[in-house]
């Protein structure tokens, strides 16, 4: 079996997420492993670096998959673009060796949450920002931000309630810019619990506004508590840019 | 009656072009009319700065309607994006003389056309750019544009056969530039005939892939022959950035 690496990029729009479902075919992993394991001829399963939620967009999501095939790289990416959604695309595809696992190799990953900033439209890009007119101080949220970086706890910053695993992650650095109308935030870390990323832009959000104070992020992360953070923001919002192999 | 003055944007795919069609109700004039008529209680007629083609995006169409209301233009501009569908969107209302008129006082627009000049799909532009992989001579195309700039009979890039007015325009500017994986070409004008923006776009990728030189240009403008001109490129790559009064 020959292991391949790809890189993906996806509009989250119409999908349930990454995670095939029992429930729904809908899903980015669901659609990607019905194309393969008929493309081969026997099961294939497909390792993406982390899961996306549904909503969730992709300009350089990672996975890879192990193939019985004679098929050149190349030409398994034509195949892949020529019968994927038009939602969908491979944009680059390397054989890499047999352990290497998208997930348990990745060492880092940027994501970025657009938020556009006025109540005037934009039309094209309505699929990939979430409008948000309130006026928003960005220094105060830049300097939220710093209490953020670095190695901390992140339970109160993720849903999921019950982890067994450690909830401690390292992010490298939160970049806030204002482009035009949209104030974009850049996370940049080793990797990110449940919901954490929308969750953080929700509570820096509320900095930007003016309902918190920058240093309160010190005392949530202390609390652990999902309630003492901020709200949950959209998913249309955030996209996986990148994901980092060593 | 009031004159209003809007700049509108609108995603063009779904859109059988701007013009009201008695065949149906899918163009942008029957849509923004009918949404006028029925917040106004009597019939509007909506004026844009020139027809868009099926398939032709909008970042800033300007259009123009008579209205007989106490609504402030802000009101009008809420309404309007309130009920509108979500592909399309008022970014901009003024009041205006009653003798302005969209097209009429039009002194000039800027048309984008964007070509994504590489087979690796981008899925978040897939809307807006025409995927032409083949290699393209940017140098050439920039000098077969030099010859196309300044005011000329462009009869030989209309798809309008039967022209009763003149032909004449004037291109102020033509710009090509790389932009990462897109090779983006920008036309400002006095105004453009007929599918004349994406026939000339048509016929400058035919000189960045060597098929036709530069010089060329001055034999098909001089020809008037549509058929000597290049292909009419997909309306998709194609957006309306700007239109311009004094």
């Amino acid at each position: 079996m020959r292991n391949f690496k790809v890189i993906l990029q996806y509009e989250g729009t119409k999908y349930q997420g990454w995670q095939r479902q029992d429930t729904t075919n809908n899903t980015l992993q669901g659609k990607l492993e019905a194309l393969l394991t008929k493309m081969c001829g026997h099961n294939v399963e497909v390792h993406a670096s982390g899961r996306t939620d549904a909503g969730v967009h992709a300009l350089g999501q990672t996975a890879n998959f192990h193939l019985n095939t004679q098929m050149t790289p190349e030409e398994i990416m034509n195949y892949m673009n020529r019968y994927l959604p038009e939602d969908v695309a491979v944009i680059s595809i390397e054989e890499v060796g047999e352990r290497f696992h998208s997930r348990l190799n990745a060492k880092g990953k940027t994501y970025v949450y657009r938020v556009l900033n006025t109540d005037v439209p934009h039309i094209f890009d309505r699929r990939y920002v979430y409008v948000f007119p309130e006026k928003l101080d960005i220094m105060a949220m830049q300097k939220a931000a710093t209490y953020l970086t670095g190695t901390h706890d992140f339970k109160a910053f993720t849903s999921n309630r019950r982890m067994k695993k450690s909830s401690v992650r390292t992010i490298t650095s939160i970049r806030i810019e204002a482009i035009q109308d949209e104030i974009r935030f850049t996370y940049e870390g080793n990797g990110f619990l449940y919901h954490m990323v929308r969750i953080l832009t929700g509570t820096l959000l509320e900095v930007g506004t003016g309902e918190r104070k920058p240093e309160e992020m010190l005392t949530i992360l202390e609390s652990g508590q999902r309630e003492n953070a901020g709200p949950l923001v959209p998913a249309k919002g955030l996209t996986l840019v990148e994901v980092r192999y060593s």
